[in-house]
Order: structure tokens, then sequence, then C-alpha cells
């Protein structure tokens, strides 16, 4: 414990970035519940949803509807 | 997306402690993927799984022994 | 097959809603897979996540958050 | 909120069904829940289950097990 | 690895029937992929499903129901 | 009721160990659920999560950092 889990599209992370998600969120779960839960902090990566199988509205969002909001070509959806 | 489950034993973090997850584990998460991607980054806490339903080697570990885990009270597991 | 799972906020939908949600999307999924499949069609509901634990953009909403969106007194979070 | 995740083995439904599964569950959770949750009603396909690892009583059914079902050339499962 | 996730209903199950699931899923679990990987073998138990929101076909099944299949007083299920 | 899943990396166990898993984790919750209850147990095999993308302590495990655990050759992660 705590077990996290983060789950992405596929091909849209490449394996480094995918590496740094792992060493970043088990930063951020230490610095809250201590360094010595590290060995029993897992984080698993699940990116196996495909384009266009991540539904936001009843619209299936692609790889590449999710690079454009990213690079800000898009109008980002926004909680108020 | 992304999506990220955090998953944890009822009862051992407080409200406080679950908001610095959102907001710590949010960030890690955007420093890769990019500022832009914040509305649609969801970090969910699921704290539901009861004291002594957390089976690691085929022992249900319970909020008292991972706050002795913690506390450095018990040798840790360790990745090799 | 299919294996729907829905998971909500712990305390926002009536027993009466949740049974909707049960009935009217495995409706939704017969009208794709065809009537045969009902046997083993699963729709799970978990609404185990605590008001201020579903984090969006690094915020943890409650309840209440999410009545305000309902009842369209927040500006509600919009993909472009 | 809600999260819908839907589950299914891999390569048995096309794309335009998966589509289509997208829009009516969320049009589904919608009737229920308000028109203006739609922005953070998600819903996910995940079909990544291989082909034989779907055990129903201890048994791995298989593309081919569930097509027979659908088609209705095998007893299908029951609830009384 | 492995990570194997038990859902039940709540309140369906003692806490020595869980203890039993973690210690005997385990074991099987152990018994194909050896022992050596004991310590990196997660069981974890979540009941938070509540009565009445395990969806089969449709109708959502209560702790009675799955009380009266077990029982053998209902027509149980069948995978043909 | 219950649902099994049960995660592990990809290409790492055989399609016959991963059918011996459905039946020994079927019947390790049969042996305590009672035999009635088999034709709604379900035990899902999920093996989408990608070699170096099991993180154990913020490092991504491979394939054959497990299996070097497996094989004895490294010092495994204990609990105390």
């Amino acid at each position: 414990m705590p077990l996290v889990t983060i789950k992405l599209i596929e091909g849209i992370f490449s394996d480094q970035q995918k590496q740094q998600m792992i060493e970043r969120v088990t930063d951020a779960m230490l610095s809250i519940e201590g360094e010595n839960l590290r060995p029993v902090t897992w984080v698993l990566i699940d990116d196996s949803v495909r384009s266009g199988d991540w539904g936001i509205g009843g619209h299936g969002l692609t790889v590449e509807d999710f690079q454009a909001v990213a690079a800000g070509k898009t109008t980002a959806p926004a909680i108020g």
C-alpha cells in the first residue's frame, strides 16, 4: 500500500516519460506517507486503452485529440 | 486522460493528506504531460480496502501493520 | 463479458437511480452486442469514492461540487 | 464523475461498435444524472483481455465461445 | 506482480473467510509462478459493492440473492 | 460475484499457465464460497502491463527483473 494505477491511451507517451511518471508519482506519494513505505509503494502504468476508446461526454477521443489539447490547439476542457 | 487511481486502506490517511495526494500527484503528472492537460487529468482516491484485507505474500495487513512499517518499527519489505 | 463498472462518489445517487443505471446501461450494451449475451453482461456500481476524493485538475471535488454542476449553477467543464 | 469502464475481450467488437458503446452508455447515464454532467462523464473501453483469458466458472472463454453464445448456438448462462 | 483483486458484495463474507481467500488465492498463484515471487504477490479484497449494486443481465442482485444461489435455493446461472 | 482480476506483466506467463491460474484461483474461491456459486465466479486475466511499467518503490520492473526474482537470482522483496 498504496497502489497507484495510471491509465493512459496507447502510444501517446514514450518509455522515458512513463519511467518519469513512475519516479515522480512515487516521490509525490512518499512525500506524504513517509519514505519507509517506499518498498510497498506500487505505481503501475496501464496504457492499453486504444486511440478512440477514451470517451468524454459521449465522444471517443484519439491520440491526436489529446495531442491537440496538449499543444494548446484545441480549447481545453476546463473545470469551472 | 490520464486517469490515476490511488488505492489505500480505509482510515490510514487524513482528509488533508488525501487532498495533498491529489494535488502533488496531479502536479507530478502535469510536469511530464504538460499543463494544458490539467482539466482532463483525473486523480481518484479509493480508500475502501478494509484493514486486514491488503494481502502481501498471503498475509492480510492491517492499518497497524502499515503504521509500524511507516514508523520504522518493522523491517520494511525491500526490492533487491 | 462484457464487464461494466460505474464509479461514483458516495451518497450522490439514490438506490432507485442506481437500479436505473444498471438497467439502462445493460440495455445500451445489449443493443450493440445482442440480447443473447444478457446473462453474461455484468454492470457493477462502485460508489465508494468519498466526497472530496474525486480530483479533477488537482482539486478534490465534493458531492456539493457535482450537485452544483448538475444544477447548472457552476460553469461545467467542457471538452472543446 | 461518473467514470464508466467497459471491459471486453480483445478483437470481438469493431471500432464502430465501440464508438456506439461510448455514445449509448453515455446517453444512458445522462438520462439519470442530467445533461449538465456530460463534460465530466467519462466512458473508457478496455478491450485488452486476450481470447481465452475471460474465466467463468473456472473455464477460460475465447472470442469464439462468446460469438457462439451471441449467435444462440450455445446454451447461454442464465441468472435464475 | 502479480496483483490480484477480489471484488465482493459488502457484508457477505466474514473476516475469517476473507483471510482464507487471501491465503488460498496466494497459494494458488504461487503454485504456478513459484514460491520466490511470494513477497511481490499482492491479493487485495474490495468488498465495497453495496447489496443491490451487482447487476447481472440488468438486474441488481442483493446479498440475499447470492445467499439463495449459494444455498441452492435458486437456479444458479450456468455457462453452457 | 465474486469478480477476481489478475493483473500481470505482458509476456511473462504462457497460455497454459494462465489457464491454470483461472482454474486454481476459481477452485480456491469456491472452496470458501461454496460450489453453487461457480457459474457466477469470474476470474479475468489482464496481462497488458508492458515490461518496465510495473513500478515498485519508484523503479519500473521488467519481465527480466521478475524472472530473476523467480529464479532466485535477485534478493527478493520481503515483508518483515
